[in-house]
């Protein structure tokens, strides 16, 4: 190991509340009296600016449900990330790529920051927050846990995942577990002190779970002998947790084949018995070695191996995947604040790059450069503000998309639309995980051009974040499932009705955006594709209703590609509005430059990224059809 | 070091052309005898295909300078390179990323596969054997040359820079140089002893070579006394060549300043005296630790710090740069060669896996899988083929460019059409670079995403093809300034004439498309993308006139992206023509099935990525200028 090690004073013994704001009211006093070191990952100021003025993040705090949150609370406990992440986890994000999380002697060895991750998620809250009152949780809206999660993944995308699918399994143990199951797993999950893991991928299987081949064989006293391997298990073991409480598919004996006969369960690394922990013989079989998110570990776990392994069943038997839904939904969600967030680091980093080295000069009127002039800021070469402002778009815009998706998520627990929020979050989740993937690869890669030569060097961190962003159109299903999933599944889903909500949801903030001249012509283009998006489906449907389904769904690729970009308009000009509407009221939060570069953004998007939609469209429309197979494969 | 090191016997004995025909019968037999590893990173069927049916190789070898060559010893030489590639190359290749060229005690540690190379490379002419009889080469057409280090690159990018860069040193040097130099340097350099750089960046200065500060001061016997540092030395350094030969720019004392000041000097790591080599103090003063290529060193070096270090200028004073940029135009081909090449490799890496990886299930008429089937193979998922289909059409479609542009080469170097000829070459050089290395890192990372998340795993290439790539766009002038070479400089040179004669070329191959009813609607369809980028031009050209040079050009790479489609279309039209006329030939090389695919993929071609012409031609002429500096710097 190359790092010091500290041992940190353990909070089990204190109140999780008790913690919770002991460490806000020191963080208040702390940030009042010091200047914190300035890590340039991600901007405070876009972020409230989005949370307050684009979302009204404050009419959401008014609701009931989100009561014990005001606007101070709020502040107090982002502000309290932004230290966390600035002074420990953005300090090892390079460490973490260096040094790798690997396998040795049967162990998993990750960065030590690790440890302070987990003991101050529970701290803080992290885990659990977000939960209901009858959880265990301070029902702390989505969309600020989200914010506080982006803002450490910006700072350091190897590290949310360790806090994040604890929470995730936690939190369906508390919706769908017995008493047994809560009463043994959840405080000591919710305090850090135990991992939760989702695994649900086989070496055998991949991405197709209706071949999960995992078994369990009921005991007498209720609970399951499990056996059966599982391979990319991010979070999976590390010496930093006593006990992984891992959320485990498999088939109970006898079990139909398909997806039908898929059973959850709660397989500890280590057993509770007698007040102890006894080996689950879940054994350590090693750890992936990957391209990029090099500290985040990603093991391959094997069950059972000598039939002392135990499982129980989480819920009820063959409803596995329904359950295990609930949990991959919101790993979507987060995979796409994951991609958000390494764009904001890419972007932050190139931008100061721009900002600090002189290259070349202008062009003259004559279309030379003067060699006597000083070099010129590479900001100012046209090319270079180009791909900073293409990545500003995209990272920012992918964050009012997960910022949005929070607050239908939020509002389909409490208020008067629960049912079309969540149906509204459904039919964003595949796009609000793909589009800062996909579009999230392109604006990093224009962060590492911005440096030229240096940005492929290792000793400059864009390439870091090259190699980081790549998973993530490979996680939690690919962009290809995600695609198949909008297309084949959320848009028709109830006949359609969820698309017809989203519709009307952009049009009113077409509708809002006609109310300045300056953003009219924009409203007038929104207004325009969602009209070339229907036609699109116009064609397309009558593939599906005449049973031809492969030929329905066989370009969904460049359907996601094109409703992304139209999802994004929609998000860019609602942020126009809201800059619009500070720059006429009289009590500005924010300078009028700072809204202006909103407005300015919107309409870079506008001019460079939704154009794309007319060739998709294009291709959508052909039909010519040349990626279902042909009797001879003839293509290759 | 990790490798068994092996000691080889030199040629230096030998005479350089017996080595090669030596070298070539040899082959010939071993070829008989046994069988080859068959590595699988290119396809020599599809090579031949483009060579013999589309470039029409045969015709160009009756031209009386390539008359020492016929169709039999082009295959021998191609053979012969794809057996060294197989068995020394490919086996390297992974090596050499795993164990990077670095530095240590002041040396640049190296595969030793690097030795093998280099003397090969001697005996096999791969150093000089474009060059002209004058020149002491072989005449051997670039077209053949160009594909035979396509072979090599596919097979290990790390490998064809070393002798590449000899080769263009070499030429540099037996082109301006004086008696002396080409008595001095040649000889060693062709034999692969002696190594070849092209020095040109400076840390201060980048891309901006008119800030270039090295400075030669004259000595009294006509040599020049050197100083001055250079970065990103790609083989600037090695143990296992007995010197380096940098062709190095710098200003004379007293030179004007910017690009008119600079002059090129060759400066050797050991200058000759006496007959032995004696220092010639250029120090390496590191190794640039990289995302990929990590086996193909990109040096520091300093030369003249102890004030020992002598340089000989090429050519005439202050003319430096434009003798440099025949080099640098000859690898800024080698930059897209080497693009088409990784995506050669990443294609052929994951169709292997398609083929083999069994999962999910195909789609059944009422839109279900059926899980009692048998799982099916990858390959069958129309998303997978379509991503193995996209990656094929922008490798071949590449290799195909590169193959056009080195047909305008040597036809530009004999024949009735010298000029036009090197004019194509001229307007396609950016494009030739571009393409390859920006659609590359598209094909690559499809590749990638075949394999799902093995595709990210360190055990699968795919993730090194992935970093390796994504140099290409830097290397050689930014794709920024491609655009700008393109726009700038290539499309308005003599009054458009350049442009003239490729839309002819391309009207040509329309005109035989339109021969073949299958073809006829993608030879309107390219026709009609013409007419996009003519009136394209006819927007933007008012602007270079009234001297808005920087509004003319900030868009610069868009149309660098819409133009390589169309060349890219005509391209693939052309392959299509050549497959239509072999089906119906009685003497076919290949299988129908093969010229079926090439037809098959040509249609994707036209139907995935040409649509995109459409929304880059609105961006192109759309008013909006939005990444020209404001005072304020609104946008950030």
């Amino acid at each position: 190991m190359l790092y010091n090690r500290k041992t940190f004073a353990t909070s089990n013994s204190l109140d999780h509340f008790m913690w919770v704001f002991y460490f806000f009211s020191r963080s208040l006093i702390s940030l009042k009296n010091r200047t914190r070191f300035m890590a340039d990952y991600m901007n405070m100021d876009t972020l409230r600016f989005q949370l307050y003025e684009v979302m009204g993040l404050k009419n959401l705090l008014e609701l009931d449900y989100f009561s014990d949150w005001d606007q101070e609370s709020v502040d107090i406990f982002l502000d309290s990330m932004k230290d966390f992440s600035d002074k420990d986890l953005y300090p090892a994000f390079r460490e973490m790529d260096e040094d790798p999380a690997r396998y040795e002697d049967g162990k998993i060895i990750v960065h030590p920051v690790v440890e302070k991750l987990m003991r101050k998620s529970g701290e803080m809250g992290l885990i659990s927050a977000p939960f209901s009152h009858e959880k265990g949780g301070m029902q702390l809206p989505n969309i600020v846990m989200q914010s506080a999660l982006f803002i450490m993944e910006a700072a350091n995308n190897n590290c949310p995942g360790y806090p994040g699918l604890t929470a995730g399994a936690a939190n369906l143990i508390a919706t769908f577990g017995s008493d047994h199951l809560k009463t043994t797993y959840l405080e000591k999950m919710m305090n850090g002190d135990w991992a939760g893991t989702m695994c649900l991928t086989e070496p055998q299987a991949g991405s197709s779970l209706s071949d999960v081949a995992s078994s369990a064989v009921p005991n007498e006293d209720g609970s399951y002998k499990i056996t059966g391997q599982k391979i990319f298990i991010s979070g999976g073991d590390h010496e930093y947790c006593d006990n992984f409480v891992h959320l485990f598919l498999a088939r109970i004996e006898g079990a139909p084949a398909g997806t039908k006969g898929i059973s959850l369960f709660v397989v500890p690394k280590n057993r509770p018995e007698n007040g102890e922990l006894k080996f689950n013989d879940v054994i350590t079989a090693g750890d992936f070695q990957k391209m990029g998110q090099r500290g985040y570990c990603t093991t391959h776990l094997s069950f059972g191996e000598s039939s002392d392994c135990v499982g129980w069943l989480l819920g009820e038997p063959h409803r596995g995947l329904k359950y295990m839904f609930q949990m991959m939904n919101e790993a979507r969600i987060a995979v796409g604040r994951s991609g958000v967030s390494v764009a904001s680091g890419a972007y932050h980093a190139s931008l100061q790059y721009a900002r600090e080295r002189p290259q070349g000069r202008r062009l003259s009127d004559t279309g030379k450069k003067n060699s006597d002039e000083d070099q010129t800021l590479i900001i100012n070469h046209p090319d270079v503000r180009r791909m900073l402002l293409l990545q500003k778009a995209i990272y920012e815009g992918g964050l009012s998309l997960i910022l949005q998706s929070s607050k239908y998520d939020d509002l389909s627990r409490t208020g008067d639309d629960k049912e079309r929020n969540h149906m509204l979050l459904e039919l964003l989740t595949p796009v609000t995980k793909t589009f800062p993937a996909e579009a999230g690869q392109l604006a990093v890669s224009n962060g590492l051009q911005v440096l030229g030569g240096y940005g492929f060097c290792s000793e400059f961190v864009l390439q870091q974040y090259h190699r980081d962003i790549r998973i993530m159109s490979i996680y939690e299903g690919t962009t290809g499932i995600q695609s198949m999933d909008l297309l084949g599944r959320k848009v028709p889903m109830n006949g359609g009705t969820a698309l017809g909500y989203l519709v009307a949801e952009m049009q009113e903030v077409i509708g809002q955006a006609r109310n300045f001249d300056e953003l009219k012509p924009y409203a007038d283009i929104l207004d325009s594709k969602i009209a070339v998006v229907q036609s699109v489906l116009a064609k397309l449907m009558p593939f599906a209703m005449k049973g031809e389904h492969e030929r329905y769904i066989h370009d969904a690729n460049m359907f996601m590609e094109m409703f992304s970009i139209v999802v994004i308009a929609w998000q860019w000009l609602q942020m126009a509005v809201a800059a619009k509407k500070s720059l006429e009221s009289n009590d500005k939060r924010f300078t009028a430059d700072f809204y202006e570069s909103k407005i300015h953004t919107m309409k870079f998007y506008f001019k460079y990224e939704v154009p794309k939609t007319t060739g998709l469209c294009e291709i959508l429309k052909s039909d010519e059809v040349l990626t279902i197979i042909d009797e001879k494969e003839l293509a290759f």
